[in-house]
């Protein structure tokens, strides 16, 4: 076991590595669309969507720490993996490999059995391997919806999305809470009602 | 007890109007100086630094749950009330007037006791009144320290702090943990070495 000031050591680097995050772009605008939304912003937002909306979840009994402990770190392999774009199917299928090196890597920085603690709760989530991780998910997905309705579906419209994409690809937002798939499927008939996104 | 839709649908006007958060902009740079830092990274950015070093709190068993739901709405209040700096010591006279307002406008968005219970954890974190809350200000303390160094003193310079304020602001760290203080006047040594920061 290194001394105190060597696990502190090793921790700093961690954070300071992981301030890159907030320099990650994803496809998402904020919501007064103004510009696009970076990765240390999202995650931040789900964990207020987590501490605020848990109680949603299909399993009430959720480990509200276990998910936030998820929501923080689950993008941090961005740094180096960039992020991947949920209607990018070319991208999306060297991402598991891309992301597996990176997240070896960043959790890496931590004294070791840290880095294997990060990692499990990184692994959960990414597997939907729980109810903890399947309601993470669930707010991961439901969240540039919320954003892309605000901002009068900009990155739909950009990237030529339909809704029957949006409905195939969040779906599994119901297997964390049936409450927020349903409020989900609110947000795409209003998005197609106001014109923002093409009923096909 | 209002329904469960209506809940849910007060429980997102406080999500979404939250989203402001990210363009409340703060005096730090992010770490390579490439720009200032906003409210919602700098919260996430908090959250993982409670996670990865709650261990060197001065208290050991702190209920991490609890630090990390007071660093993810520590600052929301900013929203209305904008950023005061910590060195400003003009604009820090009516701050607690500003932010009390903005805490009754802002968590009210909330079902009522769910308002009660994020009121509370902000009132504590605001009061320093538990161990979680000073281990909280801690880190909210060290954390724009660390960028500072990291980008090169370029707040500091800005605003023509030196090292005796620095000090003197950031003793409190201490209260929380004295580890992280020992680690801040070890980042204060340094600035001062490099030029970054002036030894008056």
């Amino acid at each position: 076991m290194p001394s105190n000031s060597a696990r502190l050591a090793q921790q700093m680097a961690f954070i300071i590595e992981a301030d890159k995050l907030k320099n990650i772009f994803r496809q998402s605008y904020i919501s007064d669309a103004s510009r696009r939304e970076n990765d240390a912003e999202h995650s931040w937002h789900l964990a207020l969507m987590a501490i605020t909306l848990h109680e949603h979840a299909n399993d009430p009994d959720l480990d509200l720490l276990k998910i936030l402990r998820m929501v923080i770190v689950h993008d941090i392999v961005e740094i180096d993996a960039g992020d991947t774009y949920i209607y990018d199917e070319a991208h999306k299928q060297d991402q598991a490999e891309r992301e597996q090196k990176a997240a070896e890597r960043l959790f890496g920085l931590l004294p070791s059995e840290q880095a294997a603690a990060f990692r499990s709760d990184w692994d959960e989530f990414e597997a939907g391997a729980s109810p903890e991780a399947r309601f993470a998910k669930a707010i991961d997905r439901l969240h540039p919806m919320l954003l892309n309705h605000l901002a009068g579906g900009k990155t739909w419209s950009k990237h030529g999305v339909v809704a029957s994409q949006v409905r195939d690809i969040n779906r599994k937002i119901g297997e964390g809470s049936q409450a927020l798939w349903d409020f989900a499927q609110d947000l795409i008939e209003k998005s197609i009602k106001s014109g923002s996104l093409p009923d096909r």
